[in-house]
């Protein structure tokens, strides 16, 4: 008996690293769809990226609770106007750090605009991105999002500072 | 018998998880290798990231079909001329549908070159990408790629509009 | 007896399947907080992303040998100057070769910089980046690292090139 059990000691184990995997898939997945769905203009798809009462700041442009002002943002004629002009949000993967049923990260995101009379494109902005992420029914989902321009202002820069782990 | 029954059952239900989180890790090296493979000009090389029927539908400049062509280009005075005056093709990590032995994607190009006069570089595309993947003998491959520059045609940002899910 | 045998030897491969995945995670996740650490000015958390004794070549601006060199980089007037006018290093997921205890890639990175007379941000650098990791007792850390710049420089696109992987 004490051989079965042993082996279903390390199944266990095994399972539960490969459910950190899956976690870690999916947050990254959801940071992956966050650019084509707002360049698309797909606002039910964006806001279903975050939890009923996420959160997401775009410091010094607007603040937004819930995924009806997450949609509203996308509908906005501002954020309309610009993909009708050519427009890529390039999202990074980040740092990730699960905890649980909570995950937090830290990256980048770059706002690109075309430039018809350049033919070239420009780059609006650089963001430093920090990322709250909670498992919820529907899987992983953006519980909080921090995008600040990395103009200089050192509040945005130490965004990107480490995450305390436990045991630091 | 039936509790190593169980655990054999435990063990193939973990087996097609760790198989799903393999072909994710797969595909997004796949796409990793495009940029390094045409930036050295490694002509085969890139080819061979397609199925050998695999089409590469480059909007506006060409469409290609087969590994021949697609190494065609790689090799071809246009895209030599450009990797010698330095040019960087930067792809992102896409948003990836598995389905059994096919996937579809959708994610980003940049294409930046460096202007040696100005020493700097310029963008000159951020293209909407979608991809299809099939799983061969040599494992996945790439059997499709559109990639179209978001320059405000409004089927190009369509392109990154969400891939229906089963379900959905 | 063989049918538990038999479990345990495909519980064991399954495990080794698992390994290969976290070293493929934690090795980009490596990558991923490199820009973080040094656009927040992190220099001990950038140097402890290297062993003790890895390498940095920033080719044409300075070779860097062991950590405290690393967090010296970072701690400089230079990076200082840079990071308070507003900069992204921005690094791609790269290709990824695992072998045993050693690894080895191929990607980019980006230096982008706030230009605020003009407003946006101007490319200052897209460059080749060849990794080298080796695990140790503290996991997954660079041993090597070169960027070299795409300015049309031949030596640097070879960096590019496919690693030849055994058997190739």
């Amino acid at each position: 008996m004490s051989e079965i059990d042993d082996l279903r000691a390390e199944v266990t184990a095994l399972a539960r690293r490969v459910s950190l995997l899956e976690d870690h898939l999916e947050i990254t997945q959801l940071v992956a769809q966050y650019g084509p769905d707002v360049d698309s203009g797909s606002a039910d798809d964006t806001a279903a990226l975050w939890t009923e009462d996420g959160r997401f700041d775009a410091v010094g442009a607007m603040e937004m609770s819930g995924r009806h002002q997450i949609a509203g943002m996308v509908r906005s004629e501002g954020h309309q106007h610009l993909i009708a002009n050519g427009c890529g949000h390039i999202l990074t993967v980040p740092h990730v750090v699960v905890r649980g049923d909570e995950a937090t990260g830290r990256g980048y995101a770059l706002n690109i605009r075309w430039d018809a009379d350049a033919q070239r494109f420009w780059v609006a902005r650089v963001s430093a991105n920090t990322w709250q992420w909670r498992r919820t029914a529907e899987g992983w989902k953006i519980s909080g999002r921090v995008n600040a321009n990395l103009d200089g202002t050192a509040d945005h820069r130490q965004m990107l500072a480490p995450i305390d782990t436990p045991g630091d």
